[in-house]
């Protein structure tokens, strides 16, 4: 008999449907079935939940679960809404993702090296203005979470010439990279930077993290990425240090309402560029292959993937 | 005595005393004066000039001209104004502004690959639509002209993983690019590229060479970027392509007249990126020394650099 593996979700059924044929032609030898279509049998089996904000009732329903995947990067309300009693959840860490991610950032950087949203902005006046050119290596960028994603980035901007600087919750070494941690290493990171890009995850530490003191202890005239989450800045504040200029851009692809309320002030800011949450897309076909390999060996050898910290928060 | 050198310009005099100071102090035993401070003596004995944008009677008024050296990477403008019974001319062939340049193109693919123009026209009306990634090696990016700044694009766009097709008047090979030339190649470069790059020179050949035809003859909805000069480009079927979105956008940093007048209709066109001829800056430090080079290479041993063919004009 096929092992059942129940996938738990609360994204559109299109979209499932689409994780199920993917993860069904790799897993010949497990049967993916959607949670509200297995029966009592079958859930008192599952070992295993591919998830995607799943409802915390529908993972409770699963008595022999053993642990869960799931098919985001981004785990915090997972996290939030499961608990501490939890099974291991192990979130996806794929190369692709973090190949995309980089590319992203490298993107985004030369929009802002090369003063793209000023050249625009002119464009709407019709002047013809040049601003003095500056090597990328005239210009640090400090990265914000130095894992799967930060690392990649860091590797992209260093190869492209930018100066790089990394910041992570524990010190740790990365070739090339300026590397920093603890509070003191975040306070030189934002003071050093003239590009700063977030790619930190949401944690009750990181939530906030980026407020009025932190905005007015960067660079003036310094500018912001983030594509991680959105409640790491305190959207108030950095409109306000967008009003004065002491932030003179920022590029924001996550937002704590997600689509992006119309009521928001972000939308016809002349100093902020928003992005709907595309910097780094899935890969289905990558993703699958990352979650198929996860389980194929557990099945294999019982070994489970490495697990999120449940009390780090990812 | 010190062997003046004539500095030959119709830029503003500001700009020309710069030149002038980094020059002066890579070539302590030359003197590098202004054409008009000069007296008849020296102008007699002067065997070089530096020229950007001279006057041609002034360089006729130096009889003992052996070469010129342009200061600029583009001498269209020089060719016509000087004939053919000009002395030889050298152009600047910088290697850090092919750097930039390779910089100045790999941001602007991203620009168009990343769809920054579309988000822009999106957030103006507060509208939140993902539009699909594409990996770079899904996009051909085909670039017209394929000298020192050509090839260093196409290795920059190719390391990037996108897929780079080159065209070149005369048949060569470039490691890991597919070359074309003549009109055959011309033809498949721009029926197969998602994004045309125009680096050409300009001259008799290819003044109006992107035109109405060559538009129609582009994949429906592919993107331009022209980097080398406006005259490549018929302003009015390139507009007439937008229009039907035949050609979906283009990035024009060079124009038939510079600054951009502003009637232009380029400046309020949805699917126009006007920049103000800032891709690739020269440098005044890189390209002085390249200069200084150049003339103490002859000084030292009568040989002149490699001049440009005046009849191919560039």
């Amino acid at each position: 008999m096929k092992k059942p593996i129940a996938l738990v979700t609360r994204i559109d059924r299109a979209d499932e449907q689409s994780w199920v044929n993917v993860l069904a032609g790799l897993l010949p030898e497990s049967e993916i079935m959607f949670f509200d279509e297995m029966n009592d049998a079958q859930r008192g089996v599952a070992e295993i939940a591919i998830v995607a904000n799943p409802d915390p009732a529908h993972v409770a329903a699963l008595p022999n679960l053993r642990w869960i995947h799931s098919l985001w990067a981004g785990v915090e309300r997972l996290v939030a809404e499961l608990g501490s009693a939890a099974p291991p959840i192990v979130r996806l860490e794929d190369p692709e993702l973090a190949r995309v991610m980089a590319e992203a950032i490298l993107a985004w950087t030369y929009y802002l090296h090369r003063d793209m949203p000023t050249y625009r902005r002119q464009q709407g006046a019709a002047i013809w203005h040049q601003h003095p050119y500056r090597r990328p290596g005239d210009l640090t960028v400090g990265i914000l979470g130095m894992g799967l994603l930060g690392k990649a980035a860091a590797a992209q901007l260093k190869a492209a010439g930018f100066r790089v600087t990394g910041w992570a919750r524990s010190s740790q070494q990365v070739d090339g990279i300026d590397m920093l941690s603890a509070e003191s290493g975040l306070d030189r990171l934002l003071r050093e930077s003239d590009i700063v890009v977030s790619l930190l995850p949401l944690t009750p530490e990181t939530r906030g993290l980026l407020d009025a003191r932190r905005f007015a202890s960067m660079k003036a005239g310094a500018r912001l990425i983030n594509f991680s989450r959105g409640p790491i800045i305190v959207d108030a504040d950095l409109i306000a240090a967008l009003n004065t200029g002491q932030i003179a851009h920022a590029v924001l692809d996550v937002f704590d309402t997600e689509p992006l309320p119309s009521s928001s002030p972000y939308w016809l800011h002349g100093s902020v560029t928003v992005l709907p949450h595309i910097s780094a897309p899935t890969d289905r076909n990558t993703a699958a292959a990352i979650v198929a390999d996860n389980i194929k060996r557990y099945y294999a050898t019982g070994a489970l993937p490495v697990a999120i910290d449940i009390r780090r928060g990812y």
